[in-house]
């Protein structure tokens, strides 16, 4: 028989903290808590096994489900000793969801089920508080409406608003007893009305309900793009967490918060987080009322002067520490706990790794491997590799001037400019069109996630810093200050006022989700220090790591920065890019327009000079490393003016008509570029161009290594490589120029020709193509666009619905697609080994910086990344980490 | 040792027939008449071997290969009893080229070998003819000054008619022994002018000067230009032959000629051939004098006055006859024969297999089959599956008008119609350009067969029907007619005039190459009634094939050729060819401006009923048979209107406004249409387009089945599938559709959905892809597009490129890339066939039609081949070939 429910409480459980799979993260660690002596309301989980035969089976549950749930419940009752409807001792429930990975917000939730017109009384009686139990039971029938019956909650809003109003009363502490009545009845009415049945009051009929809202919830719009951006496969389910209700809103001597065992956005050991007397905990979470601090130095600090629970709880909050103290220790990382206190006892809800900030997490295991609470090898692998690109963006320049017009809560770290949008669907609209946008919101929704993915930035003017905003935007890297009170925001006329300043849509201001202001206009960033417990954890990720990490970089900036985070060499050099300057782009004009090999020879011999600079430049900064640089690959027709102006400009510096140039135009324009004249192609008809570029290669290098730098190792590149022939028919073009350079100077120095493999027909013909070229260099851009049959350029048209239909589980131009052209990467490198052993092996699409398609490149054994200079440090942490697992590391999900 | 030189003679020799690819054709063909008793001067044969040493190492040769010549020239000194370079009884050489595969006139030859100063007395006083003797030696200062010294053959053709003018000879034989002599010094005075040293007197020089020379001259232009068309590789290399001289042109009693054992043009069993009284055998192929028949039967049907050999030398004729009839039954196949009278005595000089017409291969092997001497299976395998096309093209419409302007030769069937050009270099370009050509030339020369393969038929008014053009032009399948003398043909002025008529280039004539007809304007063509022999061989191939032949194919008409042909059913229904229909198009277009799907399908509505006649045309041809459509594959862009007067018409019609058009299609606009919004994204996206399609497609199966006929077998194909998730979100649409349909209705067809297999992922993905689909076949044009990353319609750019530098030995769009493209379609049978062991596997590229490609398929186990109608015929050939082969048939080519 298959076990679909497991039991919790009372200091024992059936599940613990290692099933999250079958139990979820929620349920797993309710069942460890209470293993571990931590004080937890009894309960049980159904498991998300549950969930998945519910989706296969048309909505139905396994024929023994009920079977198992009623023991189970029966255990609760034993331990809360009250019973589930019964009028004198009722149990209430809460009904939760709770899947393998966190998605906050995202799914239902149903709290105080069990209440009914008796069962209310009995509370009433039991609590010795009819009012609470009232406002219990009014809240039950709201979310109970909302979730289970779809009865939109803005009717029971209105109702409370339309009652107070009538009384007078302006908060909701005003309303009495008598009053929660009227409400009660009110909402009953309103279900009745609209849905035309009432109220249900069967308990059973409410359990039932409310758990197949949260199964149902599983599949709602919100959850589906909430997984589609995180990741998270639809077929994991998610489980249903039932457990004795516990009361934060019973009087002064209750409580409800969520606490983090380190500070989530700095890493700091404190104890951090926020909790509201005389509440339930929905009410921390949706930042409707502004929570107090935990500790008296975060009160202090924030200016507050609400008590901390550390001054108004003394005995519960030595309780939390300890709490505190043991979950760390037992679970060896950074816990995000809820809580709650009913009438003096607390009572856990959640614990679970806490989000953090990139920042925060650096400083989390660094400390935590000093601590010796972890090792280093398990330091490298809990930093996620992509969260570290956050830290190496541009912050605002200490320097410049800030007009600072708010002040919020620094939810999320990192700075932003952009213009202001009040409107999740605006701000979706608008990146599509490639504006930069921030999300100005009064709070935010999941409704909001797409928005929110698509600003470079959020602010809100309501909720905390566990707030929904904060949470989300910490989770996706972007830079969000909350609760910023003072803002005024008029989302109908589309602005918002502070202290006088209308700022409306489109206007520019910039935020600093690190301190957070927020200011007016646009404010000058700069490249953070990269140092401390960055630099230490890379320096023990390096000790790990097998590949070497080169970047991909034309310009001695760019590679400057590459070099100072840490990359070991140029893997793509892409030299078209140095052709476009304005001193250069009418010679390259000249050379496409000539009309015979010696006019192409005599516009090149005008731009050998610049690209000799170019490549002294690289070679110079990247002294000692080796430089794979990749000669000429777009089609000729990218370089050729576009406009009349253009057009004109280079007639009347080279004298040739703009109707030639035209005409010439015409001629080069191809169908499908990406699949045209381009590459090695160009190289074959047009052997001067390529040896123009050896030329400036070879001298450039010798140049170095004559001004007594230490020689580069130039590793020429030739693209798009379909056959072992095109390759050798240019190797030995560039092998001659090097000789005849060598012979000139008499000098000389090392280098290799390989090729890139970006069409599956060289990879699939790999193994004789590794018989002349001595390295490969995996181009994934092109490799994915052929493969596939896809150009990037117009893959938007279709990229939403092929990841709204889960065609793509994710964009195969962001991670690589492991089955397809993983497979021919595969089958290049076994190929490309067996014929040549030492061939040394790599990438360069921009695949080189994403940490899953780091860790495949690390199982094929390539020798290195190359990735742009941001995500050096990322692809250093991401190759660790592929080491360390495919050592048999510490974590098992390679 | 190696033995690089192989001598026969005097009826034994020490190589064979089957020695080709070392002897080449013309050596092994040689030694193999020695051996069968047949009269040959004797020789040897330097092997191939010593072309390819000769190449690798730096045009030097073996070391022993002066040591083995030596004996084997004293070998022919005692059959010939003569010694060369002796000045009383002179030996003198014939040295000529002779691959593996024949290169007519592409390579280089010397005759009369061993003349000078000396000799040419010795061979005056043995032949008793001074004037032949001189003659013949100024004929190979000639030759041997054109081809080995490099000597232009202008010099020596100036100088001799600067002789005649100043005597007043208007004919060769008007000159005497003193002429000839005075000749011989003018010659030898020019080329001591020329090269600055003198005429080589020594006959060894001579002899190796002469085998460096046709070793040199495999590489020549036009040589490499000719293996380029018939994709002979370079690494073949020729042998080089070395006979005793006989001569055709010592008097009346001798003579020279070539002969097929069966009329080349048509099949029939006859001695067919031409000869020269007193020539030597350049004579006959240079087509400078026009020959006299073999045969009197041959000499009344032409209407000649000049005696044929039947009537002139009739004992010869007899040997003629005996080794005509020894020749084909020791070979089993029509030859090709080269022969020489000396002084009554016939000598053979090189028998072959006879190059042919297709209609005449196809009568031959019939007739051959029914004389028992060869099997139908042989007669099979001997069709040249390619060369059968030129059988089924339209030819001229015997019922058309036609304006004959002049006669010749029909020296190579078919009809065509074209501009006339002068110069093979403009038929190139004009054909470059998408124009259609006739070459007319005086006579043609190996220079100009680009030329002649760009044109759509060639037109000489010099030469025979086994002169240059004719051959050339039969081999090629183009239709040719030689030698029509009353053209007055001006290459300087451009035109030609025939009998007062000036016809200047650009003008359109039409030749018909199986009656000798040139005509003025463009005449009608009809398609040939397909019979007789035709079906017969069909028939055998029919009866060994195992793939099943389909065609591509839109319209009735195209269905019905194709049916007509064999095609057993459609391999290929581009539904989106009946979407460009004038009426159908505004619907099409309303259907891509839509806003919404409602829109969408109101214009889907009034497509269905004219897509769904479509299909009930196309099945009641195919009735019975299996008929695959390909839902619309290209992106909507292309349906959009393009200029400015259809903008305007489609606004008339549907109110919408042009600029509302054109901003729509700028938003449809792609950089790479080839990889963009197409195929089944298409369907992904507005899945209402395929519901429709696959709605039409069963009401009209159903409408053709209620009317009684045989129900078609619909295999819907879904393009451009890559990943399986596609297919299984778009395959329950259809069956879906089928469903209702068949509700409606009331009745139900079998059906399949399938897909194509057309990007590399795909076929790398075949093995989940065939869980769901339950057919595959290979769009082999677009997985060469994205296997190789080319886009056809750009390749153009650099195809010739590719082609000159040997990268592509074929064009990879016409033959599939069997190494790239071929590994890929193999995987994704593997995986697909394991899969799901019936799924039904096809190929429907262009590649269908080409005989290689239909040989790999076989080879691969697909099911069928699909391809144009025409070449339904082709690939039935091609297919039955495949199968013989692999049962280890009569061919070793496999």
């Amino acid at each position: 028989m298959t076990a679909w429910v497991y039991n919790f409480g009372d200091g024992s459980a059936e599940g613990n903290a290692e099933m999250k799979t079958l139990l979820g993260g929620k349920g797993a660690n309710l069942a460890e808590m209470c293993n571990i002596g931590l004080p937890v309301p009894p309960g049980f989980t159904i498991t998300t096994e549950v969930c998945t035969a519910f989706y296969e089976n048309d909505h139905a549950y396994p024929d023994d489900l009920h079977d198992q749930v009623a023991p189970a419940l029966a255990s609760i009752e034993i331990i809360a000793n009250a019973e589930f409807g019964d009028p004198e001792k009722p149990l209430l429930l809460s009904v939760r969801s709770g899947g393998r990975a966190s998605m906050p917000g995202m799914m239902d939730t149903v709290l105080n089920l069990g209440l009914n017109d008796e069962t209310v009384e009995g509370l009433a009686k039991l609590s010795g508080d009819r009012r609470f139990a009232l406002d219990s039971y009014r809240r039950f029938i709201q979310m109970y409406g909302d979730v289970v019956l779809g009865v939109d909650h803005y009717y029971f809003e209105d109702l409370l608003a339309e009652h107070k109003e009538l009384k007078g009363y302006s908060l909701d502490t005003e309303l009495a007893a008598d009053d929660w009545q009227q409400i009660v009845d009110a909402y009953k009415n309103k279900v009745q009305e609209v849905l035309g049945f009432p109220f249900p009051q069967g308990v059973n009929d409410q359990m039932w309900g409310a758990i197949s809202a949260v199964f149902g919830s599983w599949m709602n719009d919100r959850a589906q793009t909430y997984r589609r951006i995180h990741h998270i496969p639809a077929s994991w389910g998610t489980a249903v967490n039932i457990q004795a209700m516990v009361f934060g809103n019973m009087g002064e001597d209750s409580a409800t918060g969520v606490a983090f065992t380190r500070d989530p956005s700095t890493g700091e050991r404190l104890l951090f987080g926020e909790y509201l007397i005389n509440a339930q905990g929905e009410d921390v979470v949706a930042g409707i009322r502004t929570p107090q601090s935990l500790t008296k130095h975060a009160r202090e600090m924030n200016g507050s002067a609400l008590p901390s629970m550390e001054e108004a709880m003394p005995d519960v909050f030595g309780d939390l520490i300890a709490a505190y103290e043991k979950l760390e220790s037992h679970y060896r990382d950074m816990q995000d706990l809820e809580f709650t206190v009913q009438k003096g006892k607390l009572w856990m809800l959640q614990t679970r790794a806490g989000k953090r900030t990139a920042k925060a997490a650096l400083k989390i295991v660094v400390d935590m491997a000093a601590e010796g609470l972890i090792t280093q090898e398990e330091a490298v692998m809990r930093v996620d590799p992509a969260a570290l690109e956050q830290l190496l963006h541009p912050m605002l320049d200490p320097e410049a001037e800030r007009k600072v017009i708010a002040r919020g809560l620094p939810a999320s770290p990192g700075a932003a400019s952009g213009e202001v949008v009040f409107d999740a669907e605006d701000a979706a609209h608008a990146a599509a069109n490639g504006r930069k946008v921030v999300l100005v919101r009064t709070e935010t929704s999941p409704e909001d996630i797409q928005g929110m993915h698509a600003a470079v930035g959020i602010v809100t003017s309501r909720g905390g810093m566990t707030s929904h905003a904060a949470v989300v935007a910490r989770g996706m890297g972007r830079p969000c200050v909350s609760g910023a009170g003072m803002l005024r925001i008029d989302t109908k006329m589309r602005t918002m006022t502070v202290a006088g300043t209308v700022i409306s849509e489109g206007d520019v201001i910039t935020l600093d989700g690190a301190t957070g202001e927020v200011m007016l206009g646009e404010v000058v960033t700069i490249q953070p220090e990269v140092t401390g417990d960055f630099g230490i954890l890379m320096g023990w990720a390096d000790k790990a790591r097998r590949m070497r990490v080169r970047t991909n970089a034309e310009t001695p900036e760019e590679s400057q920065v590459a070099r100072d985070f840490g990359a070991e060499g140029i893997g793509l050099c892409r030299t078209e890019h140095m052709f476009f300057a304005p001193e250069r782009i009418v010679a390259v004009r000249e050379m496409i327009l000539a009309q015979d090999t010696e006019g192409r020879r005599a516009a090149l011999h005008k731009i050998l000079p610049m690209q000799r600079q170019d490549f002294t430049d690289l070679f110079r900064i990247m002294s000692g490393l080796p430089v794979t640089i990749r000669l000429l690959d777009p089609p000729l027709h990218e370089f050729l003016p576009k406009t009349d102006a253009d057009l004109k400009a280079l007639a009347d510096v080279t004298g040739i008509h703009p109707e030639a140039v035209r005409r010439r135009s015409i001629l080069l324009e191809e169908s499908n570029p990406m699949l045209g004249h381009r590459g090695c192609r160009l190289g074959i008809s047009y052997p001067e161009i390529y040896e123009m570029q050896a030329r400036a290669i070879f001298e450039a290098a010798l140049a170095v290594k004559a001004d007594g730098g230490e020689a580069p190792i130039p590793e020429i590149m030739i693209p798009l490589i379909a056959t072992r022939r095109e390759f050798d028919i240019l190797k030995p073009k560039i092998v001659a120029v090097a000789d005849t350079v060598f012979a000139e100077r008499g000098d000389r120095v090392d280098y290799k020709v390989g090729t890139m493999i970006e069409l599956p027909r060289a990879a699939l013909r790999a193994g004789e193509i590794a018989e002349s070229a001595e390295f490969f260099s995996f181009g994934t851009n092109d490799l994915t666009q052929t493969t596939y049959g896809i150009s990037r350029d117009d893959a938007g048209a279709f990229l939403d619905d092929y990841l709204h239909n889960g065609i793509f589980e994710q964009d195969p131009f962001v991670s690589i697609d492991k089955e397809g052209v993983g497979e021919l990467m595969q089958l290049a490198v076994e190929r490309g080994r067996a014929a040549r052993e030492d061939l040394k092996l790599g990438i360069c699409g921009e695949h080189g910086g994403d940490p899953a398609s780091v860790r495949f490149c690390d199982s094929l054994g390539l020798d290195y990344v190359s990735c742009s200079p941001y995500r050096v440090p990322v692809a250093r942490l991401a190759a660790a980490q592929a080491a360390l697992q495919s050592d048999g590391g510490t974590d098992g999900t390679a």
